[in-house]
């Protein structure tokens, strides 16, 4: 040992013991388990949560979830005001929060979309503060640029170990991938586990780790799987549903894009579900594969995967237990968080490296803008999701909508709300016919050499027009209940209060 | 769409553009590879790196690394000066640095240890400024409060895809975990990846992800895997240390925690290798398994994994081939990064789960202190590793050492250099005999009732100055070399220049 007085040490601190910094490593007990908190309010009152903070939230189980419904309403048991409520998105089964926004419990949410009681009184006017509705990369966006600030994260997952190894693969109520936990895990402030079961050191893989979490609690159950897929995936024999699922695999087939080693992300929309099942058969024609498939995943894809025809499926979000078991058995099939999926601010989102997406639409216009928020009552009732995201960065975008839905036109003059500016948007497959953007002559001349249906919007939108009447302008009163955020952060739009 | 001139968005940007923040999304060609560089010029150009700013390396190579010179030599061609260098380790291999820490390029140093003519130049006086010496946990600490801020760090890796999806475990030099550069890809400013196979994306399993690196670079090799284990891991059959294996699995054995689900670490050393080969013996016996074996991992551990007496390997640092492999192929190896191994800022620390550990020591001293970094000369030519990491969070810290050493005694009153210190260290076991530290009467008897030969450390002491006579004391001038950082940031110990 030398003598440690030395004015080059001066400004550094002496050593004063093994555990001055660590004093859990005194007791070999706590050591290992002093994370594990008796009960969920327990773990709320250490996590140092206060009024005016913000909590988060993964949507995973979606219309299933049980955890965001179950924490808000015993934090507005125990007392807690103003706190802003940021989920990766809500769902028709947080009607519940309706109360707790009306107590002044939630007085701001950001989140990626609503539906059901909850959004209709969000937009009849419920809270002050409008809405922000963010998109799935935009939202780590947020949090990157300090604007969204989590507090508190509290995460659903069916295992953990007693230091907070967890993942959504293993245990009873699998929601498959935690994507959206995983960014909440790497950014809040402090982070709770909510277990479903806590399983023996080390839990693996480890979805989120030990060193992103600071509280684990049991619970009895943080969601129902089985109604993860509800209203969302579905398998569809739907005739104008199936026409426009193999319009729109044609699209891809004679996009230019369709090449060996092409990606693909497809979503959890009846059509696009369809498109996946008639693309196997190109594919096959073809004798090609594709490298990755992107997204939230459904069966459809698994099944591509499983015979081979996609290599890597890239899982941010499971739209389904085919999925979610898929994910728990390939080991090509690769869970990422959605900063890795999405955000314009990371070094590398997997979006950039994205050839075709068949992506939804509530309207689509003249500009081939799409809003996929409010419906044609001016009620939110959607979710920007990835939309804009992948728009923005696949090399086409692919908007799959019927021309007319219950009488009212999908192609209109002008969207309601704008979630995704018509620049990304390539092509427009109906039931009616298939547009191109103008912005895409090449891929125009593709289709039309192919011998594919070829309308302008126009002819789309004055053939919708035609069936329906146009349809009457929404009236709105001058409250803004939703601010639409661009993935970059800005405002693409905003929707104010319905009259009535 | 509803006009956006409202007070509440007054603070907000207005979209303008979907490529406004990401301009690359314009060019589908850029927006692929846009993170490739010709050459590491190019991608040392493009990074940003200035006069004073601090780079890192990984040190999986050890004596095999070809980075770390490599790209040192450029900098210095390129004409940088006065950086602070910041790898993981240094070791024998890095000889070549004595000359740009001469030409004024490098000025400052932070490692885990270092060796040979580079050690022997800095002990003797070489850098105006000491260096830093941190163990593997430290240093994530380090970083985390915000002392060492990592600038521009060159990460080798044997494959990655053009947007830096990496690992060590495919393609041709394989180190195996990339455990230290995962903590510098999620902390650098700026991340160069030296690849030296660029493969199609998505590269997976992706052990430093996309979403962490700046740019990639094709280099020819990285490292040769085949020196790793060079001067570390070695299977002896010499008698002494086989008689120091014996008696530390027999330690493990009668500790108290060798039950059913026990962790262990035993790191590289010859005799601590060799008791792993022991252990299995008596795990077979009682019938148990372990839960985890932890750390710098070797084939004695993988041996043991896939006989089933292992039930996960926790992979920070492959120490062997068998160890790159066994986590390319095991799903129950695992690779972590040093954050989640042993950082004491960490929210968790696999070390804190630990039961048993074998360590080394070039010295002990009356009140267990443990020096790993000088000689009985004063040179500094070890690591502190994860040393002190492990002995402050195990439930028991074993040093296993022989009494003496070409003459020269391993237990003495007192360290030249304390690196970890003696609390933190239950049971010295030596060729002569067992010495438990005072402070851990109850495993001194359960070791007594198993009928080990127990000593106290000041008899081995004894004995050993009895067989060489006491050492002469070194001679050391004023300047400091070297300042050894306990885990938590602070300073437990220093080296001096060594007189001559």
């Amino acid at each position: 040992m030398t003598d440690l007085n030395d004015p080059l040490l001066d400004r550094l601190a002496r050593f004063d013991g093994f555990a001055k910094q660590t004093p859990y490593l005194t007791d070999p007990e706590l050591k290992r388990s002093r994370k594990v908190c008796p009960s969920l309010e327990e773990a709320i009152r250490r996590s140092g949560l206060r009024d005016g903070m913000t909590i988060s939230f993964h949507h995973a189980f979606r219309e299933g979830d049980k955890t965001i419904n179950t924490v808000v309403d015993l934090l507005a048991r125990m007392g807690f005001r103003d706190l802003t409520l940021a989920p990766s998105s809500l769902l028709n089964c947080n009607a519940p929060l309706i109360e707790h926004i009306r107590n002044g419990v939630i007085s701001r949410i950001y989140t990626s979309g609503m539906r059901g009681k909850l959004a209709e009184a969000i937009s009849h006017g419920l809270m002050r503060h409008p809405v922000n509705i963010h998109s799935h990369g935009g939202r780590v966006k947020l949090i990157q640029d300090g604007e969204l600030t989590i507090d508190v994260a509290f995460l659903g997952v069916s295992t953990s170990d007693c230091f907070g190894n967890a993942n959504g693969i293993s245990g009873r109520s699998r929601c498959g991938s935690l994507g959206y936990a995983k960014v909440d895990a790497r950014h809040a402030g402090t982070v709770i586990l909510l277990a479903e079961e806590i399983v023996p050191f080390p839990n693996a893989p480890a979805s989120i780790s030990q060193d992103e979490v600071d509280w684990v609690v049991k619970v009895d159950q943080i969601g129902d799987p089985s109604k993860i897929s509800v209203g969302a995936a579905r398998i569809t024999s739907n005739p104008r549903e199936l026409l426009i699922a193999r319009l729109s695999a044609e699209v891809m087939v004679h996009s230019g894009y369709f090449e060996q080693g092409f990606s693909l992300q497809t979503g959890s929309g009846a059509s696009s579900t369809a498109a996946t099942r008639f693309l196997e058969g190109y594919m096959r024609k073809k004798g090609i594969t594709a490298s990755f498939a992107l997204g939230g995943i459904t069966g459809g894809i698994v099944d591509l995967h499983r015979k081979g025809l996609i290599e890597r499926v890239i899982d941010t979000q499971s739209f389904d237990g085919d999925a979610a078991e898929s994910l728990r058995t390939s080991p090509n099939h690769i869970e990422i968080s959605t900063n890795e999926y999405a955000n314009p601010g990371s070094k590398g989102a997997y979006v950039d490296q994205m050839d075709l997406v068949i992506l939804s639409a509530l309207e689509i216009d003249l500009d081939f803008n799409v809003n996929v928020i409010t419906g044609s009552d001016g009620v939110m009732r959607g979710a920007s999701g990835g939309h804009s995201d992948v728009a923005a960065a696949a090399n086409l975008s692919i908007v799959v909508a019927p021309l007319i839905r219950s009488r009212i036109p999908t192609v209109v003059r002008r969207v309601t709300t704008v979630v995704t500016p018509g620049e990304c948007i390539g092509v427009l497959v109906t039931d009616h016919g298939i547009a191109v953007n103008p912005r895409r002559p090449e891929v125009a001349q593709r289709l039309k050499d192919a011998g594919l249906p070829l309308m302008t919007i126009g002819e789309l939108q004055a053939r919708a027009d035609s069936i329906t009447g146009e349809p009457r302008p929404i009236e709105f009163l001058d409250k803004l209940v939703g601010v639409i955020r661009y993935r970059d952060g800005s405002v693409i739009d905003a929707v104010r209060q319905v009259k009535g």
